[in-house]
């Protein structure tokens, strides 16, 4: 049909979310409205040219804000560090307004299966941040799946070492949820971390 | 965060089957991986660059194959057309290897509810095609919904205008699926269009 639509379904289907049918259903619908193609070529180039990664936090921000707005506000406390896995992660829990400190991001998890150990994430930065920031309290916000687990228990042994106070997000019932639909894994974490009423 | 990146995530959630949550986990993907967005841009470009709806037919060809080569393959039935709706139709169809005749995609449906009339498809041309061609028979390959119905009878009615035979797919159970998954008017249509076994 045509080389460059074939290629631009595979680089579509190569994101997350998107599978071989939706790739190429964005792909005819961009042949269909080549305005909105060419706005999105822009977009993209914008990004390219402007978008980072903070390279202090992980998290992202622009090229001209590198340490990005949040490591630098000094109404944050300074102290306690949020690790996160991925720049969304943060996004995530700035909306949730429950934190107030700074965050880290170690751009990856600690995976065996998937050939991804603790060099592959920015554990080496965190622990210096740990020092050099005289950190308080390190809130580990990681995924609650068996690789989250391990990266945190992993993460939680390195810094137990330098002798930082660790701690994890509470595990239980999310919101607005009944207890007939949730799994019996998050029940039975609810129930352990069962708290006065 | 970033005036670009939201750009971006409002540009991708305006793409089909990408929603707020996947658009922003796509463009923060982006923004981990500059090589990958990098290559997208330059896939996409190349794509705006080459890839053109066919004039006739209304399929995905490339600027220097106007009229496509569905439409000058001489060895494919010649009075027969199938109407679609839109170009990944032609592809599902092409992959069924059931139809060996020409295309005509209408590039959109009649819904009055959308505000999309005759006129927002290419019916004229398909009037025009159909006398010039000299078709025999026209296939309607649309969808099975409400609108497709719509579209459907309103087309089937100009056409007929014509005296050229017009007939729709069939509609039944789909393959591999069993008579305790379908859905009551899928069985109904099942039931009423039953053949001789």
């Amino acid at each position: 049909m045509s080389q460059a639509l074939d290629q631009l379904m595979k680089a579509l289907s190569r994101l997350p979310g998107i599978g071989r049918r939706s790739a190429q259903r964005i792909a005819f619908a961009l042949v269909r409205r080549p305005e909105r193609l060419g706005a999105l070529v822009e977009t993209l180039t914008r990004v390219g040219e402007s978008v980072r990664l903070c390279s202090k936090c992980g998290s992202v921000t622009t090229v001209d804000a590198d340490p990005c707005r949040l490591c630098l506000d000094a109404s944050r406390v300074a102290d306690v560090l949020c690790v996160v896995e991925e720049p969304t992660d943060i996004v995530a829990i700035e909306q949730s307004g429950g934190f107030h400190g700074r965050y880290h991001a170690l751009l990856g998890r600690i995976s065996p299966m998937s050939g991804t150990g603790p060099d592959d994430v920015r554990l080496e930065r965190l622990m210096t941040r740990v020092r050099e920031e005289q950190i308080a309290e390190v809130i580990l916000a990681l995924g609650t799946d068996v690789e989250g687990d391990a990266t945190a228990s992993y993460v939680a042994d390195a810094l137990h070492a330098l002798g930082v106070k660790v701690t994890r997000l509470a595990l239980g019932l999310p919101a607005d949820s009944g207890v007939g639909y949730s799994d019996p894994v998050t029940l039975g974490r609810a129930l352990r971390g069962r708290i006065d009423a």
